[in-house]
């Protein structure tokens, strides 16, 4: 193996936001030389790596000559120029995860098909090329509602996705390649987070447990580990880790799952990267889930996913009606309970929904933790001044 | 409490280095605008502050123009222009620690004149000018070998004291003042980390125990907790209390102690800073070090000192005979062991003892701790190309 510390070595990540913010932390520690692709100069990344591009994610020369400036190139985001990176993986660098893989999961479709292909539970569903196609389907009684339905390409944090119930939810759809998902009753959200390195060591962090917010369709609270049976947790571990492996996969691998009334386990998505399911990790795990990928991208030993503690995370996403320099109220308040830490992603304005950090609620109990986390909830807010 | 959080407040740290280096990853969760005074753009703090100012810490106007540009004013080394300190105080910036304890604690005769004052336990002593001083103490027999030998000023890790047991030795030492201090046979070297903010609360960690090198006189293994009795602890804690509230000091405050053979507590010294006794503390603790000099010196509250699991910190120090680009021999190694976690300071270079990391070993039983920190000690290697 490659001793990558204190070396000459370059690591290049394409995005900016707190996904790189967060992995910046223990590219530090290990000190690695780490330059940024990112879209803006306020992105949260921009001030603190060694070398910051900014530049178009999508553009395929931003992303290719910014590729030929580094060893290995990581993602922070999985909305990215693909055709670039084949090129530059064609050219010798490494890219990990691969450019086949963000295939694969960039566009929600073949993700699905990849699922059905190699028997691995998922909700069924449709694919239509353009909306009119799902429309049509639903005029010819192939479909019906309620559904669910998801923009093919480019969601993220619940845009892209709608439960599809009236004719008027379905006229309101933008238009697109999209799938139409069967609804599945479910008791939970569940997560998985699979590390795997490129001598093929792979382990699984625990199961977690998502609660989301009703209309927002982001995630209010992540807890670790989930209040499920463990037979259950068994069988999401080892989906998870059907599906690293199916994709050879290198890097960090977020599994979202749904665990039905019958607790059968259907795969909903997966995220090729660090995850918002994995911020408990920096507090509550011994190896957080920013240093596992620099581990499992740099085929280093992998590290131990179990927790010191119990650990929920609590999202900071700006209040309605407010838009502007963003304050964080009552931020005094929850420093003073115990195991209470907040992670601030740099953003400078806030709006509705918008991920601005969050807080991590660490204790041996996780029902006190999850108290503790609905205190942290009620008290703090995301607004403007 | 004033909103530090997303404002535009600029904090200003004096000194580039590791400890530095490791404050950032706490100004970064917190988004605290940080700036850093250091002395070479190579070091450790440069690459990844908001904004990094090279200059003498030394020198009045350097310390003086660079406080000009925030709002409050810490340090990561306490050997600075103190003058400065002074006039940018009486203009009204906030300064934590406080210039009149730096004064006190940058020399060590000023330090134990302290403890004596107070009746702060500390093994005895005589307070020399000059060096020709103590040689002719000692020839007029009023001082006797061994003693220990410590310069009052700008010693650091293990530099500027030597146990002085021939005429040899003393023949050997540097000019300069200096303090002769009675050589106590003890049993421990224990550290307490006390944290105080401007409002008056006030935490102590626990006592940890350290274990030096035989020649370098440099902390090999640092244990949290300390393997010693409860009472011991508790008298230790309260002498580190006594102290940071005698100096009304606001901040972080590392006190290092002897365990005599009979039980006695008697001070070494103190530090007003983060420490390399508390380094630990971002694996083990519910609140890391480097968060909770933050929080004191921004009277925020201060956060659970508790640990979640037990830690040891193992120095990566130079080895001998090996001066030039460093490299981290069987870091693979040591990463394949769970709960090991290395931090490496960004320093290019290695020569013999110099401090160019550590590894943190963390695991719910102490004892089982030491021997994985042991074999991490005799794995890694810091040596150079």
């Amino acid at each position: 193996m490659k001793n990558y510390f204190s070396s000459d070595f370059k690591l290049g990540v394409l995005g900016g936001g707190q996904l790189g913010r967060m992995l910046l932390a223990e590219t530090q520690k290990f000190d690695i030389y780490t330059l940024i692709l990112g879209d803006n100069h306020q992105a949260p990344c921009a001030q603190i790596c060694n070398e910051f591009h900014q530049g178009d994610l999508f553009d395929f020369d931003t992303v290719y000559n910014f590729g030929k400036k580094v060893d290995v190139l990581t993602i922070e985001i999985e909305n990215v120029n693909i055709d670039a990176l084949d090129k530059l993986e064609a050219e010798g660098i490494t890219i990990y995860p691969k450019p086949s893989n963000l295939r694969v999961i960039q566009n929600k479709a073949h993700q699905k098909s990849f699922y059905k292909e190699h028997q691995i539970p998922t909700a069924d569903f449709t694919h239509f090329a353009f909306l009119e196609e799902l429309k049509h389907s639903y005029e010819s009684n192939i479909i019906e509602f309620p559904f669910v339905w998801k923009a093919a390409q480019f969601g993220y944090d619940g845009m892209g996705v709608k439960v599809v119930r009236t004719y008027d939810d379905l006229q309101s759809l933008p238009e697109g390649e999209c799938i139409a998902e069967k609804l599945v009753p479910f008791k939970n959200e569940l997560a998985v987070i699979v590390a795997r390195n490129s001598d093929g060591d792979i382990k699984t962090y625990p199961v977690v447990e998502m609660e989301f917010h009703p209309e927002a369709n982001q995630v209010e609270y992540v807890l670790c580990p989930a209040r499920i049976e463990e037979s259950v947790a068994k069988k999401a571990q080892e989906i998870a880790l059907k599906i690293a492996k199916t994709l050879d996969f290198v890097g960090l691998l977020a599994v979202e799952m749904f665990q039905t009334e019958n607790d059968e386990i259907l795969i909903n998505e997966v995220a090729p990267r660090t995850h918002n399911s994995g911020h408990y990790s920096i507090e509550a795990s011994y190896t957080n889930q920013f240093e596992q990928h620099l581990r499992s991208i740099l085929n280093l030993p992998l590290g131990n996913t179990a927790s010191k503690v119990a650990g929920i995370m609590v999202n900071l996403v700006g209040e309605e009606g407010y838009t502007g320099n963003v304050v964080y109220q009552n931020m005094n308040q929850i420093l003073k309970i115990d195991g209470v830490t907040p992670h601030i992603y740099g953003k400078k304005t806030t709006k509705p929904f918008r991920k601005m950090g969050h807080v991590t609620i660490v204790h041996q109990e996780i029902e006190k933790a999850r108290e503790i986390a609905q205190l942290v909830k009620e008290t703090i807010r995301v607004i403007s001044k």
